[in-house]
């Protein structure tokens, strides 16, 4: 029987980053990366491939980034628990020490009438689906997205790039509406239509119709959209089959039960990413965060942890991310002042806008406003918003540090920050520090 | 006799926020600033006034900012500490509760023959003289730029922009070399060197030559420059006459001496900006780093401690800062490793470089390099710099926020980052946190 160190099921980012840092940590042991897709693709990087880079080739990790780990490319279809081995759907049974899942997620499919037609594709992460979709959309005039959500926000712009017709349909009552507070979502809504992308919120679809390929979409209050082809993206649900069927627990959110070291209930067996549950930063409550850059991190935690028990603690997931919608860049730490507002928080919320560079005169100064959200019995920040010009992503970064840091409202106005013309704001309004001055004084 | 609650004696970045702050914090107060100059200029653009910009009246700081506080032009040319007054050149007598000195910093002119000649300039924050500067550098061939630190650079940039035959003359082994280690230097110095900009290191200029106006530059090792303008850029001394006059303590470097408070040795006056004494985060040390973001966050700690003493503290000045030179965005946080060494820390580098946008093939994808300067016994991070793209100025404010928070290797490492492909590295790459990867395996 074939034998590793460490296998890893799965080898998009989280499994790479597990097997990059398991070599870094225990030099000396022999890992195996198991996936079923011989080319993996830069997830983040998918709604790019539309307009932007081209191809999907353009979008693939390279598999240099697994050092010396082992690459074998075939399915796990079981883990025998007992014996500590996985059997391979090409009928390898090898045998490990530790076993990282990294099996990631699937988009969801809603049982809407039509989601089975030809040229309605959810968003898989699988290189010939892509160009399947890449290559219908080079066909067609009219798409529409069914969720309007940051990855069906992104399909949208790249597809208007492309010069197609694209119309968003959006259950709640903005695009970005979990990711973003209101005048957020606003903000890039207009920014999306303003190029050209229409936009229909609190809008449900009831079928999509034609014959044999799509046609049109059917939505409630008698709206109907001319469709040559859809693209759904309304979310993604973990892959815990291979782990459920090994009898290992699952989690409230449906995704494989780890602790605070991405232990799961089987102690040689760790699970990071998509497929893996994650904890609530400010709650520790169970939360769906599903993002490539805290699956990373994840993988980090797991694979430090592998030989030498408890070297990385996983405090629970802040949610950081960032999207470029219309030219409009958003980055988000933390809570939104709806989700602390509804988790019980009292809040207490400083905003601050300016052009990031200065004086405002120097060229492709971009307004940047920020939005920062405190936890009003502790003051400490809780959550932040960024949207405007394109250091919207690390400004985003400063706010989840200081979040993880515990600090203050007034610890942020006084915090040091490095300011230049060409790449931030005046020290005189420098965005996270003025909404922090507003918070200050208007803290009890 | 006229009299305000808070006077400000200067109204650059330091004075004006110092206004901002008290009026925020102290709403009733009665607040005066009064600065010798009509204009205010915003002090990091002036070198970009020479290219990018085209005029000083692009860089000036809106009059606007001050708010409801009361601005009056004139010059203070003395305190009564005992009577808790000031009097004005134009003789004005105006009573204080609480003085805020900001009286900033002038270009140290250095004692080489030849300094006085027409069309030699140092750097002062006069929008006259700038003018002047500019019409002399619209009408120059060749110019010499004496002193290679960030502003050096900076205007090296903007004459090589105007069209100018340019040549830095540095004393130093590098340009920016009290800014940024030997590496990172060297990176800069090659790209202004692509750019057209003659460098010239561990060279001294013996004197300044011409007929009424200069002509050329003699240096050491038989060098000599022709020179149509000379602009000296060799460093700033603290404006502190009329607090010395005053009989105010001065500290080490020259500043005026303050506490963590920002009190200076009278308790109802207070020293911000360039005109203060600084104290090293690291050793508590007097350190000089005279920055526009430094002034305006002591600024902000004095003003909220004008009648609520103790409010705020400087844990100390960490140095944040940011720089753009021949398409190359640099920033800096805290120590480099040459100072960390020259103050006796221990040291543990980590270094990592990736494209600022992932995957590679992103349109504007341009490298960032990281490094991380790890105090070995603490763990701590107690220094970074960052260099390529333009999101180099707000992953340095990451870093600063990650010195204040005294996060070690371990914490970078796992820390939440948000990734996005137009807006980021890749989150396999994102640098700080693989180099952070890369101290952890080093340190003991």
């Amino acid at each position: 029987m074939k034998n590793a160190d460490v296998v890893i099921v799965g080898g998009s980012a989280a499994g790479i980053e597990a097997a990059i840092t398991a070599q870094r940590q225990y030099k000396l042991k022999k890992i195996l990366v198991i996936r079923k897709e011989k080319q993996a693709l830069v997830p983040c990087g998918i709604p790019y491939i539309m307009g932007t880079l081209g191809s999907p080739e353009e979008d693939v990790m390279p598999v240099s980034l697994l050092g010396d780990a082992e690459l074998m490319i075939d399915e796990v279809i079981s883990i025998d628990r007992g014996a500590k081995s996985i059997t391979t759907g090409k009928g390898e049974n090898i045998g490990y020490d530790r076993l990282i899942l990294a099996t990631g997620s699937r988009p969801v499919v809603p049982p809407i009438p039509g989601a089975d037609l030809a040229n309605v594709f959810a968003i898989r992460k699988d290189i010939n689906y892509l160009k399947q979709l890449r290559d219908a959309l080079k066909n067609a005039k009219d798409v529409v997205i069914v969720g309007g959500g940051f990855i069906g926000a992104e399909f949208a712009d790249e597809c208007r790039k492309m010069g197609l017709n694209v119309t968003i349909v959006e259950l709640l009552e903005h695009c970005l509406y979990l990711n973003c507070d209101e005048d957020f979502c606003i903000r890039i809504e207009d920014a999306m239509r303003e190029v050209g992308v229409k936009v229909n919120t609190e809008c449900r679809v009831a079928s999509i119709c034609g014959e044999g390929k799509v046609e049109y979409v059917e939505c409630d209050k008698g709206l109907r959209f001319k469709a040559d082809v859809v693209i759904l993206a309304i979310g993604v649900a973990p892959n815990t089959e291979l782990a459920r069927d090994a009898g290992i627990e699952i989690g409230e959110k449906r995704g494989i039960l780890v602790d605070q070291y991405m232990i799961t209930s089987d102690p040689h067996i760790f699970a990071v990413g998509d497929c893996a549950e994650k904890f609530c930063f400010f709650t520790g409550k169970p939360t769906a965060t599903w993002l490539a850059s805290v699956a990373t991190r994840e993988a980090r935690i797991a694979a430090a942890n592998l030989f030498q028990p408890r070297r990385r603690r996983n405090q629970g997931t802040i949610g950081v991310f960032g999207t470029m919608i219309a030219d409009t860049a958003t980055g988000v730490a933390g809570l939104t002042e709806r989700a602390a507002r509804d988790l019980g928080f009292e809040v207490v919320i400083g905003e601050a806008a300016a052009v990031d560079k200065h004086p405002g005169s120097m060229p492709g100064a971009k307004e940047l406003r920020v939005k920062l959200i405190f936890d009003q019995s502790s003051r400490k920040l809780i959550g932040g918003e960024a949207c405007g010009g394109l250091t919207a992503g690390e400004v985003a970064n400063v706010m989840a540090q200081a979040i993880a840091a515990g600090m203050t409202a007034n610890d942020i106005a006084i915090s040091q920050v490095g300011t230049h013309p060409a790449l931030t704001a005046s020290p005189l309004v420098y965005q996270m520090v003025n909404a922090a001055e507003e918070a200050v004084v208007k803290l009890p």
